[in-house]
């Protein structure tokens, strides 16, 4: 196919049944036209999904490439306490890309645009010499929770899988497999964006972020915001799936769930507990990322990733 | 620098004056947050330059291809009639990119970002094998002109240069210097967004598009879109820059001018003229692109630039 029939199959994959709310012009013009909600604000991010840095096309199929370079946008929105309205893709693909590949991304992009609700209303088609997928995604809310809000004595509250989805790569790069593995192989192929959570912290927690480079690091990113220390209590931090699948590929549970990245779990802060999470810390005067344990308390330095550390 | 201090190099960089109209709260949360303007119309497209094919190194300074893909995407914008309200910028970049040479590039993006009147609000770091910036615009109007109202009778009319670009390209790739190839040079390495014309033209016309895949092809959309005929003017299809750039180049102007992209002028077609646009065909029932001279009319076959073509 060539860039005008590619688009014309981006446009029927893609075609919500619905347009969606809001949307008044979606794929095939120079712009979507969108009629925001009245009174209310709305969120924006992008996210890059690069070949060789993100992803290898050994370990995952195109389809969960689009899936969870989708899931990956799709999750700050939930971080801000929103929901999301809709998205563009835009596409940067490999000559030597056949359609049927071609297709299979645009899929998982699909099948991930429809679980949390928000349809691709328009995007971008290029060559280059490595696969990569940008999406950008707008979300509404009444109000908007940012990292900055965090306040001493408030719980650490957690939704969603930490080091999950690193232990499942490790199992896919140590061709770990079995039921032990299976769901954190899952977890890395096929995150999903906590839209529900996002929604249910937005009118109580005082600050948020979603966990994608590793809990230590984004929890970090929270108390610098907040301006204050974010202890987080060791014996709550390794569930039993993570247990399972590290003790199957041989790598320990707490590093993976302080330093691993990629499961977009959301971290919020709040005087009380929000359905949905649970209990991982508190937040206390002073600064950086801590680990309470019988032993006492220790600062946990940032390792999760850096593009150019 | 590492992720975290480019990333605060970014925010000093690109932080306007005052944050924008609307903007609550710009780079470095999750997501950037955003009150629309009541009762009005967003528009909003993304558009991807990567290296190797939307430039090379060689030909243009990094501030350059920050300024020519920022410019890139708000033309999107323009030929919405809507005004670029703010931006979200991704950028890939290698890993022997030094900090000098990625400063450059955000200089490049502020550059034009201040052109147009759009704040930079957020973004998006990654390392990858070859340089690209994808760029997310938002636009504001009371009214968005899509490709497809033109109607039979339709004066068919453009603002700013086509094939220019394309010229000055040439130019870079033939070792062409001096005084006749300087504008051409110059529409290639700073393109401009029409906002003002598309500010101009978004109360009268009937259908509009942007050309940055050549005339021929990018007024084949419209008529499409449309479903009209376009009938071009042989004779106001070339300027007196294109026909001086052409002669110092060797190159046959009217194929520049048909078939060269980049130059992101505006093509709109209204009953009557539009302020800052100049006529260069007719709407006419039927389908196609279509050159008219003194020896009659021939079909102009598309020929702009397709990435999987």
């Amino acid at each position: 196919m060539n860039e005008l029939e590619r688009i014309a199959r981006l446009s029927k994959l893609l075609a919500p049944p619905d347009q969606g709310a809001g949307v008044e012009l979606g794929i095939g013009d120079d712009a979507a036209v969108l009629s925001p909600p009245s009174g209310g604000r709305v969120v924006w991010t992008i996210d890059a999904q690069v070949e060789a840095v993100h992803f290898r096309r050994e370990l995952v199929s195109f389809e969960d490439i689009g899936y969870r370079a989708t899931m990956a946008a799709a999750s700050d929105v939930a971080a801000m306490g929103a929901r999301p309205w809709c998205m563009l893709s835009s596409l940067v693909l490999t000559e030597s890309l056949d359609d049927a590949s071609f297709e299979s991304i645009v899929r998982g992009v699909s099948a991930a645009a429809g679980r949390i609700g928000a349809p691709v209303v328009g995007g971008n088609l290029s060559r280059g010499d490595g696969l990569a997928i940008t999406t950008t995604v707008l979300g509404t809310c009444s109000r908007a929770i940012s990292r900055g809000g965090a306040k001493p004595g408030d719980h650490v509250q957690l939704a969603g899988p930490v080091g999950l989805a690193a232990a499942g790569l490790l199992a896919l790069q140590r061709v770990v497999s079995g039921d032990r593995v299976d769901p954190a192989i899952a977890a890395w192929r096929r995150p999903v964006a906590r839209v529900a959570e996002g929604l249910s912290m937005a009118s109580i927690a005082h600050a948020c972020v979603d966990v994608s480079d590793g809990l230590a690091r984004d929890a970090g990113h929270l108390a610098k915001a907040s301006g204050v220390r974010v202890v987080l209590f060791r014996e709550a931090l390794v569930s039993d799936a993570l247990g399972d699948a590290s003790a199957a590929i041989g790598a320990d549970p707490l590093e993976l769930a302080l330093h691993g990245g990629e499961d977009y779990a959301l971290v919020c802060t709040s005087a009380v507990d929000v359905p949905g999470f649970t209990r991982i810390g508190i937040v206390d005067e002073g600064a950086g990322v801590w680990l309470r344990s019988p032993d006492g308390e220790a600062e946990i330095l940032p390792r999760g990733f850096d593009h150019f550390a």
